[in-house]
């Protein structure tokens, strides 16, 4: 029974049922985490192999030593393997450390304060730079954003992906706005992928934005997918060769969840020019990557069908968690008007929207009963959720038990909550 | 005989001598290289059972999982082992990534335009930056500079490091002057170990310096002796605790040249307020560097016993390739007055003087018969070595016979070029 329906002595013995079943909660002593997209053990453990898996060799094809200095952009090698996932040439593609997000500062920071064109194409040349964020979205780029200076422009997330009218729209009165974040596929948090319309509306954006407008596509989740079934994501380097605008995309991805969160391995794409300029760039600050690393991981993951088989692995354990999630919540709020959630293919995060001007309260019901969840506000610009009522679930790495016993609790937070609201 | 006594007479044949013998070596079709500090395959190969030494154990003592994501400052167990070579505490100690460059690189940027102690401590608030440059020093701790637009200064080396009557008086009287750089042990090129007396005055240079002066403490040959009778390093650490000045010291460090060059592990170190102000700044571009190299460096380095014990075994091989060069040095050119050049007792690098003048011309000579080496210049900030006499002989990675080729073809380059100048 949806939520408005209840007269206000329901809606009072409501009450008094979920503050009892919350105080048997608090009772439990729970000390549960839903909070970060990390993979679990039993994903990690998938990829135990990769130490040792090189058995004394260090030579690649051409015969590199990987164990020397050298070879800023990575190992051929791995721009074959790394590459077909973005769907870049390997002259088009970098080979990173273990952080992609590093990848997407530098591109940042080296676009903003050097220019990628040289210096009269840079950034800060500019008293004012914005970049378009669509929100929810993922906090570790906003942060990147709000450190460095560049204002932030919240953009709608559809199903579809970003609101391209309103992107559109705005790329065209506003100079000022030079960029724009995305993750494509398996979005964090929503979990949608964009459409092939607003793939192709995106690789437009060169043409009709201010010079210099950087698409940054992180990718993090390109085969991330739980499900056969789940939608492909259109390939943007094919639309921008179509529009010849890939030299206004950068697009990123990595093994983190793939391989090991902490230890695997980031790589790029842009146009050749670019990428020749970003390599340019870093020669002041590395020697090169850990290829040692990269030649592990082209060995341990081989090609796209046996990384497909691979991920097919993360997907069997990851996906009871997020059916678990999605289960409790159709049960315990479907047609309550309560809350909405996305049901994800993919990826690692559900996204939950409570009745607007709750999400901070039940983040901080949740917490006092020993449920962490993502802080309120995360999925927005400077931590400013405007309804306060958006809250990123992510299942991923808690034992499913654990799952089961921070969703059960969630919920009764979102209807206590809920009915607290109602009674005003 | 020194070539002052030679009458021009004898100079001609010798020219004749020399330029016969020169098309004697043109006609070898040499192909080597002396121009980088590289370690060779034979010493890459002392570190081979890093890759596999976990043995499916990811787990650090505190539990903590190294496949996953977290830990900006490194693991404590790679904080107690490095921090011993740099004479830090764990809390005064950070531990990186495979690169010390992109530490040092990322230290001065976050000086320069965010500032360490907060904004108004920022270097780049000042409309010059200036920067102490000891030379002949590492052309990569020069190109930061440059890159970054801090102006260099020279100021000379000495057998005992840099002058610092001339350090003292210019940081004294300049408050443009914003930092310095130093490798203190086997210095890059000139193979000097800073004696007791410098590292004192140093460390002291916080309290005469203007506001937020920095010293880059680049200590790469820690813990690489060639011969156990080298000189030690007075402890920087030590005297600055004396002094109240580590906030402005900043140590670094690096297994490149202990394990693997592209693939090792760096650290870093100072105040504690520092490092966690660095720490601060860095977590808007990384989650965190790969912990799991640094388990499999803690396992194999073991502690500082065993790690000296596996420097002897790197020591043992390149040890005949300092001996070879010198030896011919010694041999061809002692008593010529042809050039003078150091004899270091650990590091990576013979700096040769030539007659001023002939750097770019003996450099050139030895190209195009195929020896490859630094180019001229490259030790100097800017590139220019204002006598034009610095070369520097890196015989680390060649065989052993290829170090004797080279620097056979080396003095030969040297003499002509010597005695071409004397005839005028």
């Amino acid at each position: 029974m949806n939520i408005d329906q209840f007269s206000t002595t329901e809606l009072q013995s409501e009450l008094a049922r979920l503050q009892a079943e919350y105080g048997l909660l608090r009772r439990k002593n729970l000390n549960l985490d839903l909070t970060r997209g990390k993979p679990g053990t039993e994903q990690l453990a998938l990829s135990s192999a990769l130490d040792g898996i090189l058995r004394g060799n260090y030579l690649t094809s051409n015969g590199t030593d990987v164990r020397n200095y050298g070879g800023i952009d990575g190992l051929d090698e791995a721009k074959v393997l790394l590459g077909e996932i973005l769907g870049t040439e390997p002259s088009q593609t970098m080979i990173g450390g273990n952080s992609s997000l590093t990848m997407m500062y530098q591109t940042i920071l080296f676009a903003l304060s050097e220019g990628i064109e040289g210096p009269e194409s840079a950034w800060g040349n500019n008293d004012t730079v914005k970049f378009l964020c669509p929100s929810p979205g993922y906090d570790r780029h906003f942060s990147i954003c709000e450190h460095l200076g560049l204002e932030m422009v919240v953009v709608p997330m559809l199903a579809g992906g970003p609101d391209m009218d309103v992107v559109e729209q705005l790329v065209a009165q506003d100079t000022a706005i030079k960029g724009m974040w995305c993750v494509p596929r398996f979005s964090n948090p929503t979990g949608c992928v964009y459409s092939d319309e607003t793939v192709k509306r995106i690789a437009q954006l060169g043409s009709i934005a201010s010079d210099h407008f950087l698409v940054m596509w992180d990718n993090a989740y390109a085969v991330h997918a739980m499900y056969e079934d789940a939608e492909p994501l259109a390939s943007i380097v094919s639309h921008c060769s179509d529009a010849g605008t890939l030299g206004n995309v950068f697009l990123f991805g990595s093994t983190s969840k793939v391989t090991f969160a902490g230890a695997g391995v980031a790589f790029m794409g842009s146009s050749t020019a670019n990428i020749s300029a970003l390599k340019a760039h870093l020669a002041f600050q590395t020697i090169g990557p850990d290829k040692i690393n990269q030649l592990r991981h082209v060995l341990f993951l081989e090609n796209t069908h046996t990384l497909a088989k691979h991920m097919e692995k993360h997907a069997a354990i990851i996906r009871p968690r997020f059916e678990c999630v999605l289960a409790a919540l159709e049960a315990e709020l479907a047609g309550t008007g309560m809350g909405t959630w996305t049901k994800p293919r993919g990826g690692y995060f559900i996204s939950f929207d409570s009745l607007p001007g709750l999400a901070k309260e039940i983040i901080a019901l949740a917490d006092d009963i020993g449920v962490k969840l993502t802080p309120a506000g995360a999925t927005f610009p400077y931590g400013k959720d405007p309804l306060d009522c958006n809250i990123r679930l992510a299942p991923t790495f808690p034992s499913l038990a654990d799952v089961q016993a921070s969703i059960e609790a969630f919920v009764v937070c979102v209807k206590l909550a809920s009915v607290r609201q109602k009674l005003g």
